[in-house]
């Protein structure tokens, strides 16, 4: 057994769905979380400075005394996994990428797929990149959809602002006719019942998050590292104080948690 | 006469659409234009680290002899003008939020005006103070509206759901009977002809860009200091070369130009 807090972190709010799904599935394991709403968004910066903030981010967890980490967002995911495990090779990170990648192979059955995110994740190919290797003769069909972060901060998760753009950005790959799509943003959950509406019953709607937990649930298992500390011991952090984080918490969260600002170029 | 050029910045590229406005009323003035789409947004930041990275802006600008400044972005010209004119009491510096409320008191008749512009210029109040201290008995209707930027970028100018959303946004404003409304963002006036739409004909919108870009020619014939170079002089730094600097020049400007990306840190 290990009481100590799993880590989770994502470049502003949208990793707090990650959050929701680890407490879902280990209830009992204390976390901390790191988002850096001064420096979202990571989707429009080179690999070279989503690893530098991701590094200082993973020192600031350390601090923390955290047992393991998961990379709750996936532009760090996609771009900068291999550098931070080389830098970190003694921390457990569990990334959101692979776990994604095998929910979609398990629940496809024409092999016809769709992968949404922002820009700098499906320009990484990370997830097509993935779904091949896994899986031969898969069509993968990806889609940016950069207006879906902005409307979930805004708190338009399914008015006819964002039906219309869900529209908009999903016909192309309905057209297709998948039967499956991965949610490839953090962010994306909270749309999720507008995506599903657009997309239809048929369509298999695949969150990374909740794969991500489970395979941290099986790490800690397998690791005799699972903790059994009381339940709702959740400690936030953020590197800028923004209205944001109290509007998705309470949301995601179904809860108010307090988020303390820390100064993260110090670490 | 001086022929050294006229410095403009902003967050990322919403400052283009001042630099169309200085080379309209100005067509003989080099321009040296940075944009910082490596840490753009600025409106989720506070003013503290507006106005540190601000500096640094003009630190840059000045590298580049640089004979007047435009602040082309209204989170710092209403968050971090003044401490900025102390910082550099030599360098005029020309914000855009007081030409925008004179344009707008000499627009309206009915004295009910509108103010629009992201979260953070709408929450620092600045417009609605300044509205308020020239004109008595004004009364100003204000409103963030978050999607625009986002929507701009995405080259969703004027389709159905930049319509649908600025009438979202915009209807409370036109239900209080406004005769005119500020363009209180570098971005908007992109968005310009669907705004236009939805307030429709009566309403006058008012572009501070435009009024900014005549301050600075008074204020340059005044000292004689306007410069009478060749045409098309205008350079382009960014922090990270993103597409979304070629996109919104090519739309703004008519015209690609080249720029270079530079390590504002240093600065």
């Amino acid at each position: 057994m290990d009481n100590r807090p799993i880590g989770l972190f994502d470049s502003g709010v949208g990793g707090l769905t990650v959050v929701k799904q680890v407490i879902k599935v280990m209830p009992k394991e204390e976390t901390v979380y790191f988002g850096d709403t001064a420096r979202v968004p990571y989707g429009s910066k080179t690999k070279e400075t989503v690893t530098k903030f991701s590094s200082q981010i993973i020192r600031f967890l350390k601090s923390k005394d955290v047992k393991a980490i998961i990379i709750a967002c996936n532009t760090v995911s996609s771009n900068s996994y291999e550098d931070l495990k080389k830098e970190f090779p003694d921390m457990p990170i569990i990334e959101v990428v692979t776990p994604g990648v095998e929910s979609c192979i398990a629940a496809t059955k024409n092999k016809k797929v769709g992968v949404i995110g922002t820009l700098a994740t499906v320009g990484s190919g990370s997830y097509e990149k993935k779904l091949k290797e896994s899986c031969e003769g898969i069509e993968v069909y990806s889609k940016a959809c950069p207006l879906f972060v902005p409307l979930a901060e805004e708190g338009f998760t399914n008015n006819d602002i964002a039906k219309l753009t869900a529209r908009t950005y999903l016909k192309e790959l309905t057209d297709k006719g998948i039967d499956s799509i991965i949610l490839g943003c953090t962010h994306y959950p909270l749309l999720k019942t507008c995506i599903g509406e657009v997309v239809g019953e048929s369509v298999k709607i695949v969150d990374p998050a909740k794969a991500a937990a489970l395979k941290m649930k099986k790490y800690l298992d397998e690791h005799d590292m699972s903790g059994g500390g009381e339940e709702g011991r959740h400690y936030f952090y953020v590197s800028d104080l923004t209205p944001t984080f109290d509007m998705i918490c309470s949301k995601v969260l179904k809860k108010s948690y307090h988020a303390e600002k820390i100064d993260i170029e110090k670490y």
